[in-house]
């Protein structure tokens, strides 16, 4: 039951805010809009004006009158003041000055189209704090966060910017999102088409949901990442498990010692520590598929280009005890310090501690219940879905039960026939694609499969790195997304 | 302002209840669905089972873990068990009961279809009362009174019924509404097309709101079915109202008595009551406007066919004075009185003391708020629309402000390009046709316009007097479902 826990809570801080546990530590997340390295992320004469708008709390009722201040990025530099279009990025579950200066595809496209360039921030994220401090205290607070309440700020957010911004009662605007950001993207399209002409839905796993995915993709498309690689890593991070616990129950004392040393763990680890030593290496490989980009990350914590492959090479031949062991914290390495800087590994580091995990903790026990499980084919240990489970955790930890089908209902499952104009790009490598849309479903719902991609690759900046795959991607989209402003 | 909001509550209350403001005493509404006069209604031979979902109270919230018992209604006696459609009606504002009784097109179309038939209570109305008997004591409760909840309840309890009921997983589904169920109806397949392949949507004014529709648009509409039968009738409307407030003006206590008299008031009239009176008189001329059937209505109270004409009568030469004031009496007592059985009436019967009345006005104070306004070209007084009076009154009434954008902004407005599969019947002769959709906007956003048409005419079941128009309009609207079931 607690292993079971312990991957909810992984799979259910893990999406999109990838980038922030990967490359910003996770207490650090909140911080890293400010932080210079990060704006220098954007092109360089690149620049936007942060604003807020005066949102509604609650869209669905009447009673609530409280409004809140959304903030949003707004960024006019090439922008063609007489009916332009809007490139309006939906907000994913974390602060938004960081989406927007990760996503350098929108930056990248929109001279071409003399686009206007807004990112909108998702409520309970980033400053878009509808109470404040107290916006995470209180359950009937907390309420107000569902990706419908986002959808219907958005909607609003768009009809004000159109309505008060001369030039723009026209414009057309295009949905961007990568991840939930892309979910977000591609629901807003199917609920508000009135308001966007199209969305571009980047490794937007819509369909990992009850019945539309079985359980075990995620887990078996991050093994499939690292079998493309070698399938000696996989068998031998498959073996890691197991050869711990064989380790500690035999070794006792000295076992955990040769673990925290090998492991360079800032803290001895305990005896009771295992499964929590297990679930942080579990997250790293599914962490590692995501950004397994072609060129090395530039953020607070650089990686390798293909960090999959780097963190491979040490475990290429069959390895066993303690030479797995000593195999996989070198791949661990590759994740945490590829420079070499980081003194030691927190095992408690991850996923903890920040209002952007506790708040897709929240979305994941209401709206979003992604099914995971596992078994003895992958890189994780094996593991069993157990709805009921997940809703006892839920209730405990934030008073609400989770209700399964309902994002089914509302966002139409497969049943899509009848929308239009979005594009789904998914990435090979990225763990994400395999609750998403991998093949078209009509002549308007366009898929875009980019072999080697990752996660969301195209939403990225170009690089001279760049796959041809993901080049070819991007000019796709663009040639969409032009003829969506044309019709 | 007085005037200004006994309108505003006039026409808040107006849609689709003036069935049973006409046919049935407001006061005895709520009782009419156990009516064995009502249940004759339905074609010989035809039952349904009544039925009760346990639905959640909150579908945008997950902290309220509240349920209630939604009534629907369920024949399948005509139904193919083996995949047959389901023709599904979306509840209006009241008893669903009497919507079932009096919806004849769903019944009399159900046998070729082979379709299952299911009417869904709309919550706060009939039965579904989300808190019972506290449902409208208390505005956190009413809170949960929104379109949106009620689509949402359609949307679960259709997914209920296709995954309990064998032979229905695969059944498409049709839906069916008139007035604001028509509204419902169309609303239910832009945002849940997932769920219904199709809507008729009956005399729905989704165009009624700010800015899409002109404030003056219902009370011409109106205005123009009097004239239809003649211009004098429209004339002398239009001045009865000077012609009572100067009659009291200059006589006093004898003119109140001769009021009294004339219309045969159950109380005698007071110096006080002259707004409510000629509120009350203008309630009527839309509400025969509504019902202007080609046949006798056969409800508790019963109406002659053509009723307008009817009314019109004794109104088609000009007329001054008490002269006029006796022919409009006349024309009131058509409206109610025409089996000459009623001994007086009531100026303050209409509207008021049922919760299908107050769920319609709070309904129109948070999110239809629909603009009307009048000028002396019309049957009614002149009066212009007054946002902030409105907003006022809501607020005094029920703690709540409309939002008056966000019905547009939710249900796509005119922007409808990418609906698809919705069928806009409306009538010549119905005041709400203004604010309905007259014209195909595709191949699949039909509209069909009803040449001498009433309110959701074609709904009504088949009747011998039914005009060459109506009956085509039916024929039409089978074909297109059977396309909708086809495709």
């Amino acid at each position: 039951m607690a292993a079971i826990i312990t991957r909810l809570i992984f799979w259910a801080v893990i999406i999109c805010l990838f980038e922030s546990i990967l490359s910003i530590k996770p207490h650090q997340r909140r911080l890293s809009a400010y932080n210079p390295a990060i704006k220098n992320l954007l092109p360089k004469g690149y620049s936007y004006q942060t604003k807020y708008f005066n949102q509604q709390v609650d869209h669905f009722g009447f009673v609530n009158e409280d409004t809140y201040e959304q903030r949003y990025l707004v960024s006019d530099q090439f922008w063609n003041k007489n009916g332009g279009p809007i490139f309006f990025y939906t907000g994913n579950e974390g602060d938004i000055a960081w989406f927007c200066n990760n996503t350098g595809f929108v930056w990248d496209t929109a001279p071409e189209f003399e686009a206007m360039i807004v990112f909108a921030e998702h409520r309970f994220y980033g400053e878009s704090m509808p109470y404040g401090p107290e916006s995470y205290k209180d359950p009937t607070k907390l309420n107000f966060l569902t990706s419908e309440q986002a959808l219907a700020d958005f909607a609003t957010l768009i009809e004000y910017i159109k309505s008060t911004t001369p030039g723009a009662s026209n414009s057309r605007v295009v949905a961007f999102g990568g991840s939930y950001g892309g979910m977000l993207s591609a629901w807003f399209r199917i609920k508000y088409p009135n308001v966007v002409v199209g969305a571009l839905a980047a490794s937007a796993p819509i369909w990992q949901f009850h019945n539309l995915t079985p359980c075990l993709a995620f887990d078996q498309t991050v093994t499939k990442t690292f079998s493309y690689y070698s399938d000696n890593c996989v068998d031998n991070i498959g073996r890691v498990y197991s050869t711990i616990d064989n380790m500690v129950k035999s070794g006792g004392s000295a076992a955990l010692s040769f673990l925290s040393s090998t492991f360079s763990l800032c803290q001895p680890l305990q005896a009771n520590q295992i499964d929590t030593l297990e679930g942080w290496l579990e997250n790293i490989w599914g962490n590692l598929a995501m950004v397994n980009y072609p060129y090395p990350a530039s953020f607070l914590e650089p990686l390798p280009a293909w960090p999959v492959q780097e963190a491979c090479k040490p475990l290429s031949t069959t390895l066993q005890d303690k030479l797995l062991v000593r195999g996989v914290a070198k791949a661990v390495k590759i994740y945490f310090n590829s420079t070499g800087t980081a003194e030691c590994l927190n095992i408690t580091q991850q996923a903890t501690g920040n209002l952007g995990d506790a708040g897709w903790g929240y979305q994941s026990c209401s709206e979003m219940v992604m099914p995971m499980c596992s078994d003895n084919t992958t890189v994780f240990r094996p593991i069993v879905w157990n709805y009921t489970d997940v809703s006892e955790s839920c209730y405990k930890q934030f008073k609400i039960r989770p209700r399964r089908d309902w994002v089914i209902t509302n966002y139409w499952g497969k049943s899509l026939s009848a929308a239009s104009n979005i594009i789904f790009s998914n990435g090979q490598f990225d763990p994400w694609s395999s609750g998403g849309v991998l093949e078209s479903l009509s002549d308007s719902l366009i898929a875009i499969h980019i072999k080697q991609g990752a996660h969301h690759l195209d939403l990225r900046a170009a690089n001279k790195m760049d796959t041809d795959a993901v080049k070819a991607a991007r000019i796709q989209e663009k040639k969409i997304i032009s003829q969506w402003l044309q019709n």
